[in-house]
């Protein structure tokens, strides 16, 4: 299958993108009509298709299910024990409408962590999009629990998937986790050349409480364990000081800020993303599950990063609209090592079309500014491309009442 | 005229709502289908129209046309030498796509803060918004700008007006206002019964500034100066300490917070909401203008609000939803002095129709924690009334094209 995309605005200039099979080809302009398909980008920009960096995608069934409580109650009344009832059918129905929106809002890619893994890839192998899906792993410090776990996560890999798919392995979180099964998880990792995704120093709570149980701040702790490396992929890390920043660049581990869900859950808002820059840590955003932060709209996100570190700074050059659109995009693929996140030949043809008519682009002083911070939400996303394949085009996605229906079906049977 | 909306969500129950002239006369089910116009509220969900606390319209002509810059260079290299340059007819057009904009995104009244009044009044009265337009009045602590702005004031609040839009004064800020001055618009305003507007402990060189050149901070200077009052409308008041808050409480003074202008030029986060909020103060958000912040969605805003209150506390229940969406209905409302903000008979026919059909409400266990942190964006709106007239419907605006190509062209030629 080819695809020509015609007259397409980028980086403020217009041109021609040309996508074979899996991958783009060429861009220039007035590159020949002959493809299998054209799409006409007149009006439109291309942008890489974002990466959400974190999420646990099959809550979108606890979408506005519990809000504004606090998290221990939150937790106990209104996750916990609808969770534990969740079938690899509802899972799936959960996660199908997770793609769905993260489809209409340019999301092309991301990193999941959830149970139920054999559910969660039927539905992402079923809508399309790329993904590192980590299958979570608790032990709560039994050792009954933890062989379950590694029998599963065994099984779980052992699941045949497309190229599209990549296994990752999840670990909760260190005060769910023992450090035993960490260690376990970093060989089974470092064997099968896997990602390791886990929350990390999260909250005040967890940090206060690394330093009681284990004597060590989560990082540090996280350091004698040898878990430190490129492969690891942790999820927040709000409270980290300068010593940890410099520990986490050394070993190249990577960070994805999910600022929605920090601030939602009341976590926190001083995330350390000039520090980890200037030590040279890779950053991505996430939006976090629908059930801390209530939609995977990774544009959001990334607006409400960027203004976020200029409000707490008081210092409106913190994190510029290049360096937000960065983290959604090239640092993602960096994050999840693919070759995406940016258009060029020979990388990945995952790609959304941003319609620019409309009171958000104009006037057009610059593209990148109004993307980022007048438009700032999914919904300018006009046609979306994954693996060289159209998920949506002109907005429309197939199947998208049906996927609604059912996960509007599926939480009702669950929770009321 | 008459409208009837037949079988709409109002409050998670299906209703309908007839309309008479510019009033709401009845809600309830099964009304009568006697009316010149029906909208079937099937799959939509009806809002108070949104009321935007602060802004300055016309710079929407500015939007993406400076970002992420350290204030003073900003307002040095990218506003001030523009804006002296605009004419009237500049301001029209920049005003007609911020009511287009605001239109889009559910908003039907605003509270503006320009100059070239009656460009801003032309554009308005076209558009078919409710607005209060302050004039803005500078004088630089010199006398004879202080006796022309004061006799443009005279002229302004002169040129004929409709029902749906009130002067206000709107002396810019008391770094840039006289003492006396200010005491000149204090009386004026209670002569004729009018609003004032005006930007207020912004930032902390202000409140240094105003320590430094009146003795007092700003509240207690404006205190000083007999301006407080339950007709004056302060925009920021991010630096404000107990005894302040206390102060404007007794004066029912109104307070109107700008997150997203807050936050991207860096002026603060810590906005003292809780704490107002206890002193019975009544708070409204606005977007600010797009010159500062670069959107005028005030859903946007709203969600942004109630996420930063609760990240800088680390208190998820701090401005839950029901409290986000009544700064930007009932408590706009009251600060604007209008009979708006709410959904029952005899209120003004302000409405926005939300469209339920999509992912954001999906499931839908809780309609405003979907529009608030699901939706959390205009894009959701489909229909508005404003005064009881049809300003969208469908999601089209009359004019779309022509407003975005009149915006666009006026833009370039002021800038490039």
């Amino acid at each position: 299958m080819t695809i020509l995309i015609k007259n397409i605005q980028l980086d403020q200039q217009t041109t021609d993108i040309f996508i074979d099979g899996k991958f783009i080809k060429k861009v220039g302009k007035g590159l020949p009509d002959k493809a299998g398909k054209v799409i006409d980008g007149t009006g439109k920009a291309v942008m890489p298709g974002f990466i959400n960096g974190h999420t646990h995608s099959a809550m979108t069934l606890f979408r506005g299910f519990g809000d504004d409580m606090p998290l221990e109650q939150w937790l106990n009344e209104k996750i916990w024990p609808y969770e534990k009832n969740l079938t690899g059918e509802d899972v799936y129905h959960g996660v199908r409408l997770a793609c769905l929106e993260m489809i209409k809002t340019g999301t092309t890619c991301f990193n999941d962590m959830y149970m139920t893994y054999p559910a969660v890839l039927r539905a992402v192998e079923d809508m399309g999009l790329r993904a590192t899906l980590g299958a979570t792993i608790f032990d709560f410090f039994r050792p009954e629990v933890a062989a379950q776990f590694k029998r599963e996560t065994e099984q779980n890999f052992a699941v045949p998937r497309s190229e599209r798919i990549s296994f990752a392995l999840a670990p909760h979180a260190i005060y769910t986790v023992s450090g035993g099964t960490l260690q376990w998880v970093r060989d089974f990792a470092a064997a099968n050349r896997l990602l390791i995704h886990l929350h990390l120093a999260e909250t005040q709570t967890e940090y206060r409480n690394a330093v009681k149980d284990f004597g060590l701040s989560p990082v540090r702790y996280l350091h004698k364990l040898k878990l430190l490396s490129p492969h690891l992929v942790l999820a927040h890390c709000l409270y980290v000081d300068d010593e940890e920043i410099q520990l986490l660049a050394d070993h190249d581990v990577k960070v994805v800020h999910n600022p929605n869900s920090n601030l939602k859950i009341g976590s926190g808002h001083a995330f350390r993303y000039s520090e980890m820059k200037a030590a040279g840590i890779t950053v991505g955003i996430g939006t976090d599950g629908c059930g801390s932060s209530n939609n995977l709209d990774l544009l959001e996100a990334a607006k409400i990063a960027a203004l976020l570190q200029k409000g707490w700074r008081c210092d409106p050059t913190v994190m510029p609209v290049g360096e937000a659109l960065q983290c959604i995009t090239g640092n993602g693929a960096r994050i999840l090592q693919v070759n995406a996140g940016k258009i060029a030949p020979g990388a990945l043809a995952d790609l959304c079309l941003i319609d620019l008519q409309s009171y958000a682009f104009t006037p057009d002083f610059h593209f990148a500014s109004n993307l980022l911070y007048s438009a700032s939400h999914g919904s300018c996303v006009d046609t979306v491309l994954c693996d060289g394949r159209i998920l949506m085009e002109n907005r429309r996605v197939p199947d998208e009442e049906a996927i609604l229906e059912n996960a509007a079906r599926t939480a009702r049977k669950l929770m009321l």
